[in-house]
């Protein structure tokens, strides 16, 4: 998506394609930077610090890392090395794991002179599926607009606009681009659905009020941020027409593993009856599991709750302690939304409900 | 309650009792200070700007706005100016309403050399009035813990702590002593039930992080920090026994309007089979309505939301800003909880179901 004007993705090859840079998401909104990635090393930080985040992006990101081990060198205990080094840095996104188990297979298949190649093919095939499956549920998602947008009498340029409710950013940043919640957000406004979305600031770590607002700013769709508490309030007096969020994790059942909050939001919901969707790649489908109760949720380091970043006055970045020193936290970084609240999953091949991953996507 | 060992009130008078002091709340949990109120205006900006909050203190503290007012010019015109521009200064909390239309009909008909003194009597009267009612929220608050710690078998010496979660700031910060929410939470704590407590942060002006947590700390009440958007996680992996919190306008037929975020946490108490309890003194049931959607809803500055005040690392007080610049903010301040998600009212005559006020408070 455009960034004043010019298109970016949050993770892209440059120069020969093994030149790999993301976008800065620590420094967002406040400022736009992209950063080089040199090492397999490299890319486990950026994930673990969340310089990128996101869990499309974080798969892509470690599939780029196994490219850039294998640069340095092709061994395979410098591929073992670099898998558990990337696969450590976080627990809860099933597509790390996935793109860590690809890149693996195709590599160990692979004599090591071949292997630098082959994963950064890997990894740059790995993003246009990304992209190419994000497109998709912005066409289905797009549909399931329209819809409901006809129905509410919203929308089109005599009504007013259809309102979307999203959590955290599942947005061009958390993917390589478009965005999963975000895809049909996008299409929607691009071709003259009048859309407006309520973003959820996202405690604790601002990833509404700073990447989802400013996302949605540089792309010039009409948005409003809430607290995360506000979400009750606007749904019970009838301001959301659709809830559309992403996913970290999704069993095989249906169970939404995503950003913390997402749970009560889904209950908030379902109480008035507005449509809650989950913009599900099958990326971030977990076959493995059904439950989502066995969905591991990070926990994350209670500074992220007692103190927050921004810009002062001056426009100097500071950080700022909000609790008593010493406050005891628990930041756990997502729940998980039972499949029953789930009113659709849109899938890059079409919209079920969360009993029909398996029969939709053939998991 | 106390303050490093000493005895405070949220509010009190001091010297002949005609000064008044309260606890500056926009400097907690940073800086502990009190203020002294001169005029009715201090005590109208003092409510305005926050300085003081919850709606029982906020009763209170326009009492003695009253009061001051009275002692400078007790005549009708004083009377009527310093009731409307008390009046005007938060919408949603009834005990506002409550102690002005009291201290209204008690000095109208009092001739205006015994208004001063009658005024002041009866701001001190409904400051004790306000702890005799928390103190018996407390005790029937109490008895519904031990039930619900017998059944889980929590809160004796041989078992773990009886888990509590509340929202925002009911504490005694938020009356004149002890507390609503917090009122059982101080009793169990020093009676030896042993009680831990979530406590929400509370976007946007972090009321929990920055009074429920400092009050708990002075208290020694054992207590741990969340996120709002945490509630649902831990209530759906069992890790809160009961949900406790304060409301600011209750309807005659139970419907409770509460901090934002409020119903959202009631939806997810529900959802687990936890139940969820408000704390309601009688000053704050609005008997002249009976549907919660015809509360006022304040809505509050943008900047409360989009700026974040904390101390940094020099423990310099400071302010910054977490969204992009001119992002548009909706700041709902409360929303209503139905009262059919409501497992009990505890008031200061017992515990009864939303439906019951009526019948037990004689309303």
């Amino acid at each position: 998506m455009k960034v004043g004007g010019v298109p970016y993705r949050a993770i892209f090859a440059e120069g020969d394609g093994t030149g790999v840079r993301v976008v800065d998401q620590t420094v967002l909104p406040h400022r736009f930077e992209t950063v080089a990635l040199e090492t397999a090393a490299d890319a486990a930080r950026a994930i673990r610090d969340m310089v990128v985040r996101g869990a499309p992006l974080i798969g892509a990101t470690a599939a780029y890392g196994v490219a850039l081990a294998m640069r340095s060198d092709p061994s395979d205990d410098a591929l073992a090395e670099a898998r558990a080094t990337l696969a450590a840095t976080r627990p809860t996104a099933v597509n790390l794991r996935r793109a860590l188990d690809g890149a693996g297979s195709l590599l160990l298949g692979l004599p090591t002179g071949e292997r630098a190649a082959a994963a950064f093919g890997f990894a740059a095939r790995l993003c246009e599926d990304d992209v190419r499956a994000n497109r998709a549920i912005g066409e289905y998602g797009l549909e399931v607009f329209r819809e409901i947008a006809r129905r509410a009498g919203a929308g089109d340029a005599a009504g007013r606009e259809l309102n979307v409710m999203t959590h955290c950013n599942a947005g061009w940043l958390a993917t390589v681009d478009w965005g999963t919640a975000t895809a049909p957000v996008y299409l929607a406004h691009d071709r003259g659905l009048r859309v407006h979305v309520w973003v959820r600031e996202t405690r604790p770590r601002f990833q509404g009020a700073g990447l989802t607002a400013w996302e949605l700013a540089q792309h010039g769709v009409p948005h409003t941020l809430v607290p995360d508490g506000a979400a009750g309030h606007l749904l019970g007096r009838g301001e959301v027409d659709v809830v559309i969020v992403g996913t970290d994790r999704t069993t095989a059942a249906g169970d939404v593993a995503n950003k913390v909050g997402t749970y009560p939001l889904a209950l908030a919901a379902r109480d008035n009856g507005v449509p809650f969707y989950v913009a599900v790649p099958s990326t971030s489908v977990d076959w493995s599991i059904e439950d989502g109760a066995r969905i591991p949720i990070e926990e994350r380091d209670a500074e992220e709750v007692t103190r927050v970043r921004g810009v002062d006055g001056d426009g100097v970045e500071r950080w700022v302690r909000v609790a008593p020193e010493g406050t005891r936290v628990a930041n756990y970084a997502f729940d998980v939304t039972p499949g029953r609240l789930v009113t659709g999953m849109v899938t890059e091949r079409g919209v079920c409900g969360a009993g029909g991953l398996r029969g939709l996507l053939g998991g």
